[in-house]
C-alpha cells in the first residue's frame, strides 16, 4: 500500500505528476445515483486553481475536469468515476537547476533519498498539484453529504500572526469567499492581504492557521478505538503538504483547561441531547456528537522562497547556495482551504459510508 | 472495519472492556526471530499501570502480561502473538447511578447514541484499560526499533499551564521516569505534582501536552501522499482518548513563522545531508528526513470531575445533575506518555515494514 | 498483514498453536444487540472438534469457548469479541523426531524456509487446530445470517473416489449430521466410512469433496470487479488448510458446457425474476442472483501418514525416511464441513455488511 | 472499498466502461527504478485486443495504451502509473433493445437489482472490456517479476470437451501463442478451433480450462493463514468473469486420491530441499515451495449466444425471449489466458512485496 489510496468504503486514488500530461483521481466506491456532473467538480477546482488572485501562483491553469467513467444519464452508477484534469501550462525549465540541489522545506531530499531518484521537474508527485484530484473527489463527496445536511465550510482564522475575530457559521458563510484571502473577517483579511504581500516583496512567505466547521453531521459517526473519527480526520488533513499540526474543538487550548471548564455541560435540546458548548469540537470517544465537527489545521509557511538558502549539491557531496526561481504562492493558507475541506468531506461520506448512514446502492 | 485494529503489515487488534474478564491484543505480522518474554512486556505495562503513584487512579491492577502465541523458545515465530491482561479489581458499583446519565466529556452518550445499549461498567470499551493493549503491542514494537537503533521518548512539556523548560534528548532519557509526572524537568515536575494535587481537592482536573521525540529513526521511511509518516502519526496519537491536538515539529508555531525562519538549512553531516535545525520535526513531504521525529500532543483534563455537573437522564428524558465516584487519575499526561511512546512505535515499526527496512521473515 | 485476519467489515482474527496453551479469535466488527452466548459457539465448536467419532484424531479435546470481551447481558455491543479455546491434551513427544525431517504435503518445510525456524510441536501454526477460532467466529456469523433467514449447508459430496447421490436442501438438512462422515445420502456414507477405514488401516488416507449450499441470500451480495461474491468465497475456502479446489455452481463441468445450456433461463417468480436452474450457483457478475449459493471444494487426503515417505534431514541436508506417528485423521472432509461453513457464513456476513444489508449499529 | 482495487502493497485500481470514452488503470505500489515503455503494455493489451482472430469478436480497437503518470526518464518513480485505454469502435444500438431484458448468465439482472439501473450499453461494467486494465497492470507486474527470473505462462488445455495433450514448459513457452485458441497441442489446437467455428455456426458458445504455469518463483511467497498464496490466486482468478472454478496443482483430482499418492516426496536437489513430484502445485501451508506454482480455472461458455433463450421483461415484469446481437466471442477461453496470466502476476508480485522478496524503494 504505497500510499496514494485515503479512505475505506469512499475511497480514492490520486494520480499525477506536476509536469506531467495530466493529474487525477478514482473514486470508487461512490453511492449510484448520486447526480453529478462537471460542472459539480469545476466549481470546486476553480477555488483551488492557479492563477485566480494575485496572492496565488501566476501558473495559468484551467484545470477543467473530465469524467471518464462511473456517470450514465447524468447520475453515479456505483461504479469508479475517473477524473483528470490535463496540465497545461508546464514550464521545467527554473527546475533543471533543482535537480541536484534540494530545495529545503520541501520533499526533494526525501525523495531522492528514499527512490534513488525523482521526477524534479515542478517538484513531481510531491507538488501541490497533486490536490486537484483530492479537491475533485471532495466536490463528489461534498455532493453526497449535502443530501444528508451536511455542509463543509472552511476559512483562515490567522496568517503571518493576524488572527481574525471569532465568526459563527453564517459569517463564514457569508463572507469567506468574498476575499481572496478566504478569512470571514473582512478586517482581518485585508492586514493578511497586505501581510502577504510585504512577504513576498521580501522574497519570504507566510504560514497560518485554517479552520473547518462541519454542521449537520448526525451523533453516532465514527468508529471506536483505532479509527475514531478525529483520528480518520487528523490523517487525513495531515497527509495535505504543509500542515504540521491538527487540532479538534478546544484542541491546545484544552491542555491549560480545568476539566470543569472543559467538559460540554449536556443538556435537552428539541427533544434530544445536546451540548451547550462545543469544546470537544463535536466529536466525544471517537463518535460524533450531533454538534458542528471542529478541525484546525496549522499550515507552514511556502518552502519556495526567492531569498538565498543553504542546501546541498547531492552529486559533490558539499554545501550550495540556492535561490528559488519559478512560480509559486506567497502563503498557502488561502488556496488550502478548499483542499481541507475536500479531505474533510472525504473523511466524512467514508465515516458515514462505515456507520451505515448513506446506502451504497438501491439494495440493502 | 469496525476500528479495533491498527497498521498495516505490523497491525495489532485490541479488544477488552474495563470490567469484564480480561483485556488484550492480538499483533499480527511481527517478524520472526525477535528475542521477546513477557518480562518485556511487563516493563512497560508497569508504566502505565493504575495506582502506580499518588497522583494516579487508586484501583489496584498488577496488570500481568500473558503471552498466549506466536512465541517459541523466546523467539518470535512470525505467527500472531496474542496477549492477555486479566482485569482484578473491578468495582462496578460506582457505575450503576450512570447508566442513564451519560457523564459529560466522556463516550458515554456517543456509544448509547450508536449502538442503542453500552456496556456501562467503568466505561466499558471506551476506558482507558483498552490503552492496556496498545502498551503491550507497542513494547513488542519497541524491541523490534531498538534492533534498529531507534528509541522512543515521552515526556510531560506542559500541565495545568505550567511548561517545561526545554529539554534535550540526554536530560529527557535521565530525568523522566524519576518523578511521578514524568516531566524532565524537575522544576516544574514538583509545580505540577502540586497542581495535580490541587485540582483533585478541588474535585477537578488539569489537562496537559507530552512530547515523544524519537531518534535514530533512518531517512526515507512514509509513503506518499496520504500515508505520509506524520499522517500515520497523527492518526495514531489521535486516537488515543482524551487526545484533542497533533503537531509535528514547529507544529502550530509555524503558522507565524516565515519561510526564511521555518526551512531548515540542509547542511553536509558526516559525508551525508543532514539539517541545521529541526523545525521540520524529522519529516519532509511525510518521510523521514534522518532527523529525529518529533511529535506533540493536546491531552484534555480528565472528564470524570467529582464536582457537580449538567447532563441529561435519556430515560425521562430531562436534564439532570451529575457528580462522579469512582476511582480517577485527576491528570492524563503522566499515564498517558507509554501510551502515546507505544502508538509512536507502532507508526514507526508499520511504516518501517512498509518501505522494507525491516525484514518480516528471513527470507526476502 | 501478515494474513491472520479475515474480512472488511466483519473481521476476524485468529491466533494460537496446536501445542500452545490457547487458540482463539477475536471478532471486530460484529453488529450491535445479537443474542450471543457460550453455547451458539459451543454447538459449532463441538461438531469440528477432535475424537467426536472413531473416523477422527484420538486428541482429547473439549475445546470449550471462553467469550472474554464483547457480550454484555447476553447480547453483543458492537465492541471486539474475543473467544478463546484452551489447549489440554497436548502431547508434542511424538513431534521431537519431526524437527529437522519435514513431513512431506505439510507446511513444515515452507515454514522452515520462510521463517529460518518454526514451532514443530504439533504443527504449530499450520496445524487444523488453527480452525477452531474459525469456526467459533463462523458460529457468530450464523448468528446474524440466521437474522436474515440465511441459512449454510456443508455435506461430503465425495471421498476415497465415492460419490454421493444428488441431494436437495431437505435431505442435506435432515441426513447430513446423522452419520459421522456428514454425507446426506445414508447409503454412501456407509461406503465412504468403510474406505476410510481401510485407508487408515493401511497407513493411508483418502480425499473428498464438500459441497456448502445457502439459501436465502437476497439478490444483490457482493461488489464487482475484484471484490465479486465468487472471488471472496474462494479465497476463504482456499484458505482452510488440505483445500486445492474450490468451484461455484456449475463449476468446472461448465467447461464442457456450451452456452445455451449453461445459462440459466430468467423467469418471474412470485412477482419477481428467478431463474429456472441454478448452474451460476447463485452468482452473476459477482453479485448474488437470490438462488442459493452453492460452492465445492477439493480436499486433498491426509498429509499425515503412518506408511513411509521420502523426505529430507534439514541439519545433515541428507535424504531420509519419515513414518509419521501422532494422532491424526484419516479423512478430512467430515471435519471440514463445519470450517468450510463457517468460512462461507464469514464471506456472507462482510459481504452483506459492504453491501448494506446489515446495520452495524443501531444508527445509520 | 467497493471493490475496484486488488492487491496489497503492489494495488491496482481499474476504471470504465464498456461503451465511455476510455478505460484505465492506476496501480499503486510498483517499486521505484524499473525501466517501463508503453510497448511493454502494449505487447500483452495486444494479446488481449478484440479483432485478433477469426475466432475472437469482430469488435475493433487499437486498444492504444497510454502511460499519464508514474514514468520519467523511462523508468518507474514509485509514483502512481496511470494508464489509459480510448474507446474507439463503440456501437451501442444493439444494446438498446436490452435495456429492460436482462441477458441471461449476463450481469445485467444483478446489476439492475444491486444499483437500482445500470450503464446498459456494452455491458457497462461488467464488459470484459474491464480486462484491459488487469492486462495493462500485469504487464507491469511481469516487468518487476521477470527482473526475479520468474515467467508467467498462460495456455487453453481443454475447450469444448475437448482435451489437450499434457505440455511441459518449453512446449507451452514455444507453441501457444503460434495458434488463435492458445493451446500448446498443436493437433488439439485444431479441433478446438473446429469445435469454435461449430459452435457459432449454431448460435452457440464453448467453455473450457485454461492452466497458467509460474516457474522461478522461489520458496516462502505467502503469508498464513488466510492470504496463502493459493489463497489470493483463487480469489484474484475467481475475480475474473466467467471463471467458474480454479484449482492448485492436483486440484479436484487430489479428492479421489490416497495421501501416499498426493504427498510429493522431498528430495535434495542441487543442495536444496526440492520435489520430486508437484502436485501440491507448488504451494504448501499457503507459501510457495520452490516448485512451479500451477493453477487452473474453469472458463464457462461464452453467455452471449444469438440462440433465442428465456428471460424477463423488467418493465412489465412479464416472460420475454431474447436473442442477443452484438459481437462477442464464440469462446472465451483464448482471449482469457492473457488476463489469467495478468492475475497470476499481480498476486506475485503483490505477495513477494509482501514477503520482502520486493524492494519497493531504493532505501530499506
Amino acid at each position: 500500500m504505497s500510499g496514494n489510496t485515503f479512505g475505506t468504503l469512499f475511497r480514492i486514488t490520486t494520480w499525477g505528476e506536476s509536469h506531467g500530461p495530466a493529474v487525477g483521481v478514482v473514486i470508487d466506491g461512490c453511492p449510484a445515483g448520486i447526480a453529478l456532473g462537471e460542472a459539480d467538480i469545476q466549481k470546486e477546482l476553480d477555488r483551488r486553481r492557479p492563477g485566480q488572485s494575485d496572492i496565488t501562483t501566476p501558473r495559468k491553469e484551467e484545470d477543467m475536469a473530465e469524467i471518464l467513467s462511473g456517470v450514465f444519464s447524468g447520475k453515479t452508477t456505483g461504479a469508479p468515476i475517473s477524473i483528470m484534469v490535463s496540465n497545461r501550462d508546464v514550464d521545467s525549465s527554473k527546475y533543471e537547476e533543482l535537480r541536484s540541489t534540494p530545495r529545503p522545506g520541501h520533499a526533494d531530499l526525501t525523495y531522492e533519498l528514499k527512490y534513488g531518484f525523482r521526477d524534479w521537474r515542478g517538484g513531481g508527485r510531491s507538488s501541490a498539484r497533486e490536490t486537484a484530484g483530492r479537491v475533485a473527489a471532495g466536490a463528489v463527496a461534498k455532493k453526497v453529504l449535502a443530501i444528508h445536511g451536511i455542509e463543509i465550510l472552511g476559512h483562515v482564522i490567522e496568517l503571518g500572526g493576524i488572527r481574525a475575530k471569532s465568526a459563527n457559521i453564517e459569517d463564514i458563510r457569508e463572507n469567506t469567499e468574498k476575499n481572496p484571502v478566504r478569512c470571514a473577517d473582512t478586517d482581518a483579511s485585508l492586514k493578511m492581504y497586505s501581510m502577504i504581500q510585504a512577504a513576498r516583496s521580501e522574497g519570504d512567505s507566510v504560514g497560518g492557521v485554517v479552520e473547518i466547521i462541519s454542521p449537520g453531521v448526525p451523533a453516532g459517526v465514527g468508529e471506536p478505538v483505532f479509527d475514531k473519527l478525529s483520528a480518520e480526520l487528523a490523517r487525513g488533513l495531515m497527509s495535505i503538504g504543509a500542515v504540521k499540526g491538527v487540532e479538534i474543538g478546544a484542541g491546545f487550548s484544552s491542555a491549560a483547561m480545568r476539566g470543569s471548564q472543559m467538559n460540554d455541560p449536556i443538556v435537552v435540546r428539541g427533544g434530544k441531547p445536546g451540548m451547550l458548548t462545543n469544546n470537544a469540537g463535536g466529536i466525544l470517544g471517537g463518535i460524533s456528537t450531533g454538534e458542528p465537527i471542529v478541525c484546525r489545521i496549522a499550515v507552514k509557511p511556502t518552502p519556495s522562497i526567492s531569498k538565498e538558502q543553504c542546501t546541498v549539491d547531492l552529486g559533490k557531496m558539499e554545501e550550495a547556495k540556492i535561490k528559488i526561481r519559478g512560480r509559486h504562492d506567497p502563503s498557502i493558507p488561502p488556496r488550502i482551504v478548499p483542499v481541507a475541506e475536500a479531505m474533510v468531506a472525504l473523511v466524512l461520506v467514508d465515516m458515514m459510508m462505515r456507520g451505515g448512514f448513506i446506502k451504497t446502492s438501491a439494495v440493502g
